[in-house]
């Protein structure tokens, strides 16, 4: 059998049970050229939460009674025809919320764990690490010397692209959830300093750690931090918006009050999105487990287990109980 | 005598009459290697509501019993030594409100009136033309065929922006305050629409006007006109973040509550202040002459007369009783 997540409903705030709903069904049955994958690792990002919104974005929101759109990695057990995979083949992709699905392997990629366990594909080696990757060099273009501020500093993205600003040099201050992420953000991952929003005033600590203000800040929470980032600017600095998580529970989104930094300080804020680069993944990826092998880059996943904690999984994005990147072991 | 407008007190909100005092005293008197210029017109721009708050910002705060900081055209009428300018040139710079000053002439430019009349070089060939010129061309890089949104649109600078834009075969929409206005920035100005904000809904409009989106969104308002805006990008699309006169005389700033469609659209939201291109002024000034001779470029100066008009002619900037450059006659 196959237990999958599908959705059941539209969530206003906070998502509740009822949004999704376990159920069981036959596995699928293989059409010529597809492949049977059986899943490993389920990918939960804070992502997953806009495309349960029925609006113009991105990327298309998830249908009601479709399984739940996730990153996966998994392996190949069964092959009809003439395939793009074979079995034995470990490959990453949108497996969705569900123990096995089928594929013609289109938008699929076969990776290669003898270079690096499952879970970093789906982790620096995957989504979250192309989005740190190419929002930090690419969009916020840094260069030696800047001050770099990074929100969500312990988790998939931030802990990735604050480690790549120190790797080229940059003064790096994260901003996480807890002392002990601020502790792991510091004396782990080698930022030069870690604010604790939920302890700290975040102006008043800004002002210290970085007097001459910053030039880059990378923003993967929204909210409060966002205009506080802002208030602090140096002339010509970069805003990127790679995320907004304080924000995605909201009924109503909290501007930027403090937007008009931008103009005083002849400033740039600039989305993202990590689709974009998929055509230079290979090359960020192999530059990125470069860093890894040499030690100049450290992950860590946080594996829970079992398809039907999904839900309680899925909320530790929210409330901050995790640390790296979160993922669910379905099996 | 030279009657001068000083400021008495920092203003909360809209500025009341106490905020500034008229008051008279001796000419200057000159010393060596300076002039004396009888002020003509005084410039009246929204950006001076900034200029009386006491908070960082791209130019320091006017002093308290200081003269109020204005741009200014006027004619040398007496000089001292050997001075950078002579008598009967005509000089621009920033005299502040009063009829009389002394300068050594620096920041000062003397211009030919008989290339333009005079409130035209504090208009379109001033600070407001300057702001337009490098605004729509350096900061949002406008492609032919782009479709380009003007807020303010038959104001100062939005006026010339725009039809900077229709030179550089862009579609361009303006909004404006009134049935009037908007008459005058299609009729007159050649926008190809215009949205009456105070009447029309403006979300409705812009998907009727724009259905494809708006690639480039010029902001002189801030406010629910920003949020309209930003829910139109888009992909790659540019907004420029030139002023926000909706409000310059709140407590408390709006943030844009739409700023994720920055993310979405991968778009890029940019702040500007003209000062950055003072190099450049010469350059865009002689473009700009070029195209007035030629019929390309029209703009409109709405000229109040006496010094002790001030205040009420400023508030004109709020209420939105003017048309084109606000000017003051100080004569």
């Amino acid at each position: 059998m196959n237990k999958k997540i599908i959705l059941k409903k539209r969530p206003v705030g906070f998502p509740d049970k009822d949004t999704w709903e376990l159920i069981s069904e036959n596995k699928p049955t293989l059409k010529d050229g597809e492949v049977l994958v059986k899943t490993h690792y389920v990918s939960l990002d804070p992502a997953m939460r806009g495309w349960l919104n029925d609006s113009k974005s991105y990327i298309a929101p998830v249908a009601i009674n479709d399984v739940m759109r996730a990153g996966t990695i998994g392996e190949v057990i069964d092959a009809k025809g003439a395939t793009k995979f074979k079995k034995g083949d470990v490959i990453t992709g949108w497996g969705g919320v569900q123990q096995y699905f089928s594929t013609n392997g289109e938008g699929h990629f076969k990776v290669d764990i003898s270079l690096a366990p499952m879970t970093k594909y789906i982790g620096a080696l995957g989504m979250p690490g192309m989005t740190a990757y190419f929002g930090i060099l690419e969009v916020a273009k840094i260069k030696e010397n800047d001050v770099v501020l990074m929100s969500g500093a312990a988790g998939a993205v931030g802990s990735v692209a604050g480690q790549i600003a120190k790797i080229k040099n940059c003064k790096v201050i994260g901003i996480a959830g807890s002392e002990d992420k601020c502790k792991y953000v510091v004396d782990t991952l080698g930022f030069d300093a870690c604010i604790n929003y939920k302890e700290e005033n975040i102006y008043a600590a800004l002002k210290k750690l970085a007097p001459e203000g910053i030039d880059v800040y990378f923003d993967n929470v929204g909210g409060e931090i966002l205009d506080a980032a802002l208030s602090r600017l140096k002339m010509h600095a970069r805003v990127v918006i790679c995320g907004a998580i304080s924000q995605y529970n909201s009924k109503e989104i909290q501007g930027p009050k403090n937007y008009l930094s931008l103009l005083v300080n002849r400033a740039t804020m600039q989305g993202m999105v990590v689709f974009d680069y998929v055509a230079r993944y290979k090359e960020a990826g192999l530059q990125m487990g470069t860093w890894m092998h040499q030690g100049k880059l450290i992950s860590e996943e946080d594996v829970y287990d079992g398809i039907e904690n999904f839900y309680d999984t899925f909320n530790r994005l929210f409330t901050g109980q995790k640390r790296g990147k979160l993922v669910l072991n379905v099996l």
